[in-house]
């Protein structure tokens, strides 16, 4: 689990990111409609496949909800945010 | 908007489906794995789209709890029953 | 069926795209890599399904090759030039 | 790339599919209609990406056809058979 000034670091590298009040690495995807939706997530299963990471989802119509935690650390790890690389990376 | 008897008698024809407090048509599913999920995610995703009529989709894993509703109406209609069990036939 | 003087005006609007040996109406898609080829299939899967009009699909890695035509007309009609329209509101 | 004798071996383990005149390892999937059909591909689309190993898809409606060669070994090798058997797998 990364300590507070590791994730202040990483924080800083992912503006768009915010974490939850459970401390979960959190983001907001709109698009244009449901179907580009999920396209998107089609893209983020197979990036969280791969790491064998996976984020919770929420989507509703055109919005995506992603929270990332590391539940075996109890808390937030590098590996989350290299899975918030890969789906930032989906999201032309 | 179904009335309470309308809505009692749907509710019978879906035994595995339940209210949930805000009065949505809810139900979890669980997968062997995370991809399994999201195949059927997949075949959900086209059944809404071509309903015009979306759930909410919540994935962990190889879990997926589907919230349906209809915003318009204020609450459940003869679309949730018909969204739910188009649903229910791609749950092999 | 569209005649010849139809089919000719519907290819103008469709630069991109051209005629197979068959008769098909044809176009090749890259993409950076496989899940990006995929998300795109994924969207290109919910529109056919959307028009109950399905085009033949090949993908190999970040390619992706769409045929399009309408066998019960036996050959191109305007439902596979509205297809194609989608599909390439689709990749952008 | 397999020998003569290691790729009867490994055929005789894969009686559902065949070799194709260019030696790649061949299946043909049927299903009840596209959207199941699609609902597959997502699945071996995660299984490929994770093997970083991709077949030949095509797909018709409710055919699916598989390809799997190795480009770089010029013929079949064992990765071909690992991902047949993922494939398998993913085929209720």
């Amino acid at each position: 689990m990364l300590n507070a000034s590791q994730l202040a670091a990483e924080m800083a590298c992912f503006p768009l990111w915010s974490l939850s009040p459970e401390g979960k690495l959190s983001r907001e995807f709109r698009f244009l409609d449901f179907t580009a939706a999920f396209a998107f997530l089609t893209a983020v299963a197979i990036e969280a496949e791969k790491l064998n990471h996976h984020p919770e989802i929420r989507n509703v119509y055109n919005r995506v909800s992603l929270e990332l935690t590391t539940h075996d650390a109890g808390g937030l790890t590098a590996l989350d945010f290299t899975l918030a690389a890969r789906i930032e990376a989906r999201f032309a």
